[in-house]
């Protein structure tokens, strides 16, 4: 497999005589993909019907004339002040009731049968008109969903779908109480028309209640990409493509994944270092200019698996951004590293965000490959460079791993519901796993909860999965490397309920948790060899016990190699566990320290440098934020 | 008096089969009391008029025929969707404006007369059935009055009652301006429909404003309650409770139980010292499984002032809960502790709340004496231990103090709606002089303000009273012990304005407080031994000095026994404050250290051991989380 | 020019038969000016129509009488309730869409044409009774105008009026949509009635329509007192003032000013310390009862500024407030310093807020020269003082500066809509620029950007000026002194978008920022010899370098005088920086340490001791809160 480049380019932002000599900048900076045509409603249908596509045509023949391929966004993120005006009701209400207004973008309920019309509409129209265009290489349905806390909504329009979809759930409201426990505080109902959204309640809603409302409101999202991919599929043969965000959990990416040929996502690796990772102050000012070097690996792998092994960077930083709440600029050769360390993990295409810099509006403070006044930023070299470095590298061979990672979004709801502890949340949890396998050299796979086939690996992790399917569980029964469940795995039923019996419930392992502890950074349950933090689990039951606490209770136990893990490991307790359990499988680490990382690909292993600092790899220097490659021996 | 245990238990969330083992095995395990039904109005009720009440006919005779005395609930706190249904209106209002929704529990206004009616007809209904049952020894009105912050609403139905309310108050809108200082800014009112509820104003409302919103809101619970033992009390001769939670102080407690036989409380000493206590983190790590040492204590003896002598535990908390920003477990035995802490406080029963585990909606991870499974939880076999020593303690006398602490709701509104400072609060500064007292191992009673006679006490403590009513000047200034008042003590008319003379304006005390300082944590007023912090006053007038700063100012003056204290010394200068007064008085002291704790009663010495290490008493050997008791010689 | 002291009396607190002793008092305390009215609506008409001014009248004969000269307000920060029940959609809405109710003070929507009829009315009923009234001496219109968030609403009202502002500045929406670049996000209008408040959008709003809004909402304030002025020029020749408050900077004070005569503001420096400044515990605590050492100069400067000459303090804290997070007493002498410090800065008079203090409603725990039992304050006694010493230097001539800060609030908008970094904030930055000067011990002038003359200064700083007006960069390069820009100074249009060439964009000096830095506090950019932090620009350009980062890069470049510093120093460069170009200018600096602080006038030197310890000055010690004036020799 060839890797490409790409950017993302709006000609509705420029003077149509400025296109030509982008397309060939372009093609000179030896890109191979042009993102157009996500934001650009306004300009597509200013009013009501009137149908303005010649722009879009001659943007599209430029481009590709110049023998760049283009992804066609569809613009549905962005209605534009008519449509809103046409269906006041179509925003998105926030948890206390306040309508979200139009003025930004991704303004709209994705419940709203009257907005969903609109854009049936008008992606029905573009299909007609590019399904069959040569120059049309791939399709981008919306615009990163769930950005800006936009999937869930506390709408009208939201209520009317989420009784409806409990009425196909739970076919009658007794089985709903049943299955929420609703003689609890009087909470039951005699019909799904009484059943409100779970905001505004006077202490917390009913667990049961709030996670069917987020399943609900996941499931809203699948098929409103559906809708799109439904219309895309009669008329283009191209690959259809979601661009995807970082952190972004709330709904699940393997459901809407399974209508799209190609998962890709926006990588930002300082602005999330930023704005959304738990980490401490040092550790933020030293990957101050470089990110967090495991977040991004962590999402290349997750959307791998989302795409069903086809992925890309639709959206890649290259300079500073404006969105966090502090912007520093990449360290020299970072947007280099980036992209290779994509590659190596797999992605077919890394696309620049953006083009040019925009002189206004709300992004005019985010670096392009181009400043605002045309001359080229810091990254267009380095663009060129990975192009070049493409040409002596074409192809690695694809990737395998020996370690696995489930990873389950209705989990990440579960706990959001159901925390139990200020500092539990799922994806701190499953990230504090990854950089413990990470730190110690491993290539990872993460896989869906719906696996049912663990053959190829040695050791497979599943930590806090609320319920694990049936065919997951017979899979890991069956398996015969290394499992390590826990903590909170399979701790509750899919409606989340305590099992009986309780917990983690499996098969062959004779242990239930008698109860729970959450405790506050400022504690920890020390073990024999390191220590607990965040939340700890008490075991009974004969399982053998394969790590104790300091007062001798079981923290971990297990039946031959399936392990269940009954605590939160600080990172170095984790990373040991991690190290034993490769050991016990003959899987080679290799204990990186600092901002040090690698990647095996089928011919190839990647190091690459994350810290602010030259490190060794044996005896080779590599800079600060240096890409090393060698072939495997 | 014996000592009894008791449970809560709730038929209506097990299979009917199940009930006669439960009752059989509460009694094995020791316990008299059993509560129910204070949750089940939609088990009783399902839909308008269809009236339940045979399977809790059903329950009475299983858990009376095994021997067990039941407290029945008044389910009021969890109306159904139908109630709600039918009164769209009752909901609470939150300060923003926006109505509290259904979906979990205390979804009233206490303002609001349908409801109100609609409680009139379901206690009616339930006193008429049950009033004369002899299984039902014991009636509970509603559940946590306040708990989630319900006291205050700011709905339609509160506006229009509150409009009422001061129409009784004030007779005319003059009255009521000049009360108020409504000349301030223009708030003048002719006539008392244009007076609004104090939320949203542009800065804040005048004080006299909200104060009377915040008594207003009290009286509400007041009437709210007295409506149900009005009923009750035409059906049955039992007695009748409340249970009261921690540190609420948005109603008045003293004015609530005086229309009941007796207090009682929730007690969960964990979850509080998470969620409800100012409190470093040392203090917090140190005491994470055990609760703050002092907290239950306070409890104890003011719902013993609440009960005009007779409380009750309705709920201890007895393994992890599910609401605290974090959730450990408690040391072992720690459940056994809290009881025989709140014996030798004088309470007649410890119910454990709950009795099994519910594995459904909000509360599935708060523990109960049996696990989900049915297993026992660790607290069966610490409540077992407790039942025990009953029987070889039965009685121990009732306890008397030679200290008193006066505490005044209104106090607690009075300066949450003027604080003058970040870091004033009532409780906060009543528990600091509270816990001092405990510190030097003293019997404390808590008084009301209304008390008129101080006779039985050498020292009585009375910190930030907004205003003293005449009897307890009176009483005061006949006391022939030791009385501290202040700081802030009689500050300020009960309407939140200042007197004429200037506070604290005692009459035999030449001491008035000329102005006041707030001041941040990181400063300090450092006296002559010890140091003032967060508060305060400057004193002229020709009383004695008691206490000075290092710049000579009067901190502390006096007429012979009479003191007022004018700021709010640190930990280890009020504990000094506190010995030199206790010898003044002959009150003999005992300085406690870290988590040991007394209590005598007429013939016994109690000794609890708060701390997670094992503590000397003399020459006995206290083990974390153990009582001691020993003769008073 | 003879110095005057004043004070804030409201006779309609108090008895009539108080208004004559308390009058003579105020003479006897050497006092010149009373302000009176401001607040007393609800007394001029308590209800609609029925006007009450015959009080007003004895009340201004008593003042008047006694020799006191009357400065009166008109009462439309508080309109009674009654026009608010006549217009309930008068009430200012706040940016969650909640109307700010009733009950405190500055109720009001600017954007409300039905409540601008009511002032007109009430302000041309005082103006035609009082115009030639020989007691009054002045006008004050309204009271803190932008106090409590007060300039910005989010009503229907203002919606409506901002359209209009809209379609007369920008004629057609493709104007419009061009200006802001809408056609970003397909944020594209046809109609001005189609634009909303920028409020409760998913993400940030467009910042070109943020700005526009906040442009519009400073717009509304001028012409709501540019109504009243109007009014009042018609009856009266005596000045008409405003009072500002402290770091309010949401509408522009010079274009109120220019309808003024005189401007005074409100000085609250222990208050203003603990409420609204950045600044470590250390400082914080250091200052506790004295105020930050340059807060009061700098509003000083800028009111003189603002009132082209002639300004005033209308409101001189003299001891404890009710209103910051703490409030403690000013040190000794503290009120006699502030007083001085005014005076040294071009002051005509200080007006000690207020002359009692009053017992009732939100103000009653704020201190007055009188308490509320008509005993003498300490600060009564320093008031005193301040008036004896007057006589005894009674003019020391007017101050001129070789240094100047231009200051501009639109810029203040600017960097709020798109602070690019957490801790960007306009005052933030200039307040550190001010305090480096005051360091080095110069007096300053605060010039507006609307400057075209600097003739008369040795030295300019411009930081962080959205866009400088062609009259002040003609002004700059014709300049032949030192200035300093920077940074992020002309890097935006005045509509907030990024122009080509990029900014500095000054004619002479070759140097274009490429991109842009913020930082967390964690992190900082060393310089050769210091460092910058928050943020720094990297430029290029042809420029010289005069300044390096420890890397090489420039980070102050200059032709000549003429600089662009690209970042912000921490202050001890930004003192170096500062020193060396008064080195350049030949302008003598003295270096101060701690809280010393100096004011040159024409004929006197004043030294203001700021710390809680005493300083030298020369041999001079100058104690705790101590003034040191000597001639200039």
């Amino acid at each position: 497999m060839k890797r490409t480049l790409g950017t993302c380019y709006y000609p509705e932002h420029w003077p149509e005589q400025m296109w030509q000599a982008d397309a060939a900048r372009m093609v000179d900076t030896g890109l191979t993909w042009v993102r157009i045509g996500e934001f650009a409603w306004s300009r597509l249908e200013p009013t009501p019907g009137d149908l303005q596509f010649d722009w879009l045509d001659r943007a599209i023949d430029v481009l590709g004339a110049a023998g760049l391929k283009v992804i066609l966004g569809t613009p549905t993120a962005t209605p534009p002040k008519w449509v809103v005006d046409k269906h006041p009701d179509m925003l998105a209400v926030d948890a206390n009731g306040h309508p979200r207004k139009f003025g930004s973008r991704r303004h709209y309920c994705f419940s709203h049968q009257g907005y969903r019309d609109e854009c049936r509409r008008i992606v029905t129209l573009l299909a007609e008109r590019y399904g069959a265009n040569p120059h049309i290489a791939a399709w981008q349905t919306d615009n990163e969903y769930g950005c800006h806390d936009t999937t869930v909504s506390y709408s009208d329009a939201a209520c009317r779908e989420f009784r409806n979809w409990l009425a196909q759930k739970y076919q009658s409201p007794d089985a709903l109480n049943r299955a929420w426990g609703n003689v609890f505080w009087s909470m039951e109902y005699t019909d799904f028309d009484q059943i409100d959204l779970p905001n505004l309640t006077v202490t917390e809603a009913n667990p049961s209640h709030h996670l069917d409302f987020l399943r609900f409101s996941s499931d809203q999202v699948v098929s409103f990409n559906r809708l799109q991919t439904d219309i895309l599929r009669k008329h283009t043969d191209a690959p259809l493509i979601h661009n995807y965000m970082g952190r972004v959990l709330d709904f699940d990416h393997f459901d809407v994944g399974a209508d799209l040929d190609i998962a890709s996502w926006d990588s930002y690796p300082i602005g999330f270092l930023s704005d959304r990772l738990e980490a401490t102050d040092d550790h933020k000012t030293r990957f101050l200019r470089q990110g967090d070097p495991d977040m991004q690996a962590f999402h290349h792998d997750l959307y791998r698996a989302v795409g069903r092994g086809r992925w890309w960077i639709m959206e890649q930083q290259l300079g500073p951004v404006n969105w966090a709440p502090y912007n520093p600029a990449p360290l020299p050769v970072m947007a280099r590293l980036w992209a290779w360390e994509a590659f190596a993990h797999g992605s077919e295409a890394v696309c620049y965000f953006r083009w040019r810099q925009a002189p206004f509006a709300q992004e005019q403070m985010h670096a392009g490959l181009l400043r605002p006044d045309n001359e080229p930023a810091p990254a267009l070299a380095e663009a060129r460079q990975v192009a070049d470095e493409i040409e002596t590298l074409p192809d690695t061979g694809t990737a395998t791993a020996d370690v696995a990672l489930i990873f389950d979004y209705p989990s990440a709801w579960a706990w959001q519901v159901q925390p139990q502890g200020a500092d539990f949340d799922y994806f701190r949890l499953t990230f504090a796993f990854y950089k413990a396998l990470r730190v110690n050299g491993l290539n990872i796979d993460i896989l869906p909860s719906t696996t049912a086939d663990l053959s190829t690996y040695k050791l497979v992790l599943a930590p806090g999965i609320l319920s694990l399917p049936d065919a997951l569980i017979t899979a890991l029964t069956q398996f015969d490397g290394t499992a390590i469940l826990g903590p909170r795995t399979n701790t509750k039923t899919p409606n989340l309920s305590i099992p009986t019996p309780l917990g983690p419930n499996i098969p062959c392992l004779d242990a239930r948790i008698t109860h729970t502890e959450s405790i506050p950074p400022s504690a920890d349950i020390p073990l024999e060899n390191g220590r607990m933090v965040h939340w700890f689990e008490h075991l009974e039951g004969a399982a053998d016990v394969a790590l104790k606490t300091k007062t001798g209770a079981a923290a971990m136990v297990r039946n031959s190699g399936l392990h269940y893990l009954a605590g939160w490991p600080d990172p170095d307790t984790l990373t040991d566990i991690i190290k034993t359990a490769c050991a016990r499988e003959g899987i080679s680490t290799h204990t990186l320290t600092d901002g040090l990382r690698l990647r095996n690909t089928a011919t190839h292993r990647f190091i690459f440098n994350y810290a602010p600092d030259a490190a060794k790899w044996g005896d080779t220097d590599i800079p600060a934020a240096g890409v090393h490659w060698e072939p495997l021996v």
